[in-house]
């Protein structure tokens, strides 16, 4: 483990106070100028930023933990947090949760407030456009226990609560081929979010599988630009154009909503004209007209998981949580969106 | 305005330092027992309860305000976030989200927490439990500007934020009786919290104009104990029995969506059995089965119109935001949930 810098070992360092270090780092009168060029070379040979307010408060723990997500509209965050909750509840900690709204830029400041000693841990679901760790490579320098729950940043070492998106997408993939279809698509929100590749890249091997897969043909649709009016005019084209997918497997519940919303709209019949299923945790999916297919993650169980961990980094301070790694599986329910009907059966036929 | 003591009014009053006080309240054997006495004394008098984590802090602004909701699962309660943190996002400002799991204790426990400088403002929606608001009286003691939106606390003297709940209960239960209804039911989940009262007394209201209502038998329904299960049991009682209502007024669409799973279980048709109107921002509501009719609050705006408020008390010290007091009205959606049938029609008839 990186060996801690703080003012005092700053100070021990420069034979100097911690008083007249705290002072040289405000630029007092009351210190020479030859003196604080000292600690400021010093500072930066150690890799030392000064951070009062962090340091004031790092004396104290904060019993508060923060947990950082792209959204809360999406159901399934709403329920992680409820699993989050219900340990630091016992704990005695306040959760503190911080939205991203899918912005990285967003998300490198809520980081970075983190990182100044409000809270003792950090559980993480990254935003769709998060390239890079440095941010939370800070925190881990801190000492601040980090946990990506859902949302994870590969490549990354720190521990991690996932579901087996690979299995799900691949599962849809056969689910929807047996039920008849002969072109299902797969509606994702990312090219780069590891959930999003993982089920998108299930579903093509369960395509490649049936040999439905065609390299001429690319079945993954991107929605990337999350605007509600914009993605239902641009699947409006695609389900009323000549390329209609016969079925589809929605990376998350939204595109699901809205390609229900267009089908109403157009007159286009779920299940007979297009297959749904979508990976959701949607308490409504059996009111739906018609009840939609999910494939549903533990989310209560998924957030509690993740919660249990970084308490394990915040009360044993010489505990490694970084190897931590949970796969809690979900669950598909076959309902009326996906169902076989005579059309897909006649189509089977021919 | 109340006038602000802390330590350094509280040494005036004294005419000792601010170290001594300070070394006082912290037991230091520096200070000699007649002088922690007198200290105590004064701090007493002025009512004056030392807090050095809050103070250390309050010298630089935490730039964070606090959001405190009973739930995000509701979907009105993401949009209203996504309303104050457009406001925050702007101003340059951190949102912190608290959730009180509609339990008074937490919510304490919580404004306490937000008391101790930690944030510059806070946005508060109370829980069904909350009785008193002597914890939110607290931070106005702080100075910490507060703004009630949705659910307020009566008789508490701060800005608020909602929408006309009395005149939407009163419209549901016109658009009920208009469509066929002869004994409507309004499902309410808490007897003491306002916009609950207001949208029952709003419905009791259209009832008793209309001639509907009997005082004998309280058309409110109450589901206190918000166990999901439980819910589903107490509901499907209700409309399986004898006295079952032929419309029902969902308070809250949790209500709405557990009466649509009841119905479906056991195949009570919806709008020929019992017509439904929800207070809901669900927008799934069209693809329900069958579509829902709603009564839509502006969660976004109203929680863009507290986030507004809030930060004029925030950065214009002088300024007095208790006055302030926003409607922000909201709007009737009538889809197939609610519209009459032949099977009502005939019922008019006889």
């Amino acid at each position: 483990m990186k060996k801690k810098i703080n003012i005092k070992t700053l100070a021990a360092e420069l034979n100097l106070s911690v008083a007249t270090i705290s002072k040289a780092f405000k630029d007092s009168h009351e210190i020479s100028k030859a003196t604080k060029e000292r600690v400021l070379a010093m500072a930066s040979t150690l890799n030392y930023t000064p951070n009062p307010y962090a340091s004031s408060l790092r004396k104290r723990k904060s019993n508060t933990i923060a947990v950082i997500l792209p959204e809360v509209a999406d159901n399934f965050f709403s329920l992680a947090i409820n699993g989050i909750q219900a340990v630091a509840e016992k704990k005695g900690y306040h959760v503190l949760i911080y939205l991203s709204h899918e912005k990285f830029d967003i998300e490198k400041t809520i980081v970075d407030d983190c990182n100044s000693g409000r809270v003792d841990g950090v559980l993480i679901s990254i935003t769709k456009e998060t390239k890079t760790a440095e941010h939370i490579q800070k925190l881990q320098d801190e000492n601040i226990p980090v946990v990506f729950f859902d949302r994870e940043f590969e490549g990354f070492k720190t521990a991690r609560v996932v579901t087996n998106d690979y299995e799900c997408g691949y599962l849809a993939a056969k689910h929807l081929i047996e039920k008849g279809c002969k072109k299902p698509a797969f509606f994702s929100i990312s090219s780069s979010l590891p959930i999003c590749i993982k089920r998108a890249d299930g579903f093509k091997a369960g395509l490649i599988e049936s040999g439905l897969y065609s390299h001429k043909k690319d079945p993954i649709v991107y929605f990337t630009d999350f605007n509600q009016e914009e993605t239902f005019n641009q699947i409006k084209k695609l389900v009323t154009g000549k390329d209609r997918p016969d079925g589809v497997v929605a990376s998350v519940e939204k595109l699901a909503v809205i390609l229900y919303l267009v089908c109403h709209e157009k007159n286009i019949k779920i299940p007979e004209e297009i297959k749904v299923i979508a990976f959701s945790t949607v308490d409504t999916a059996p009111i739906f007209n018609p009840s939609l297919s999910t494939i549903t993650q533990s989310a209560f169980e998924i957030g509690k998981a993740a919660s249990e961990i970084l308490f394990k980094g915040i009360e044993k301070k010489n505990y490694d949580i970084t190897n931590e790694y949970v796969v809690i599986p979900s669950t598909f329910f076959e309902r009326k969106s996906s169902q076989q009907t005579s059309a897909s059966k006649e189509k089977k036929i021919k």
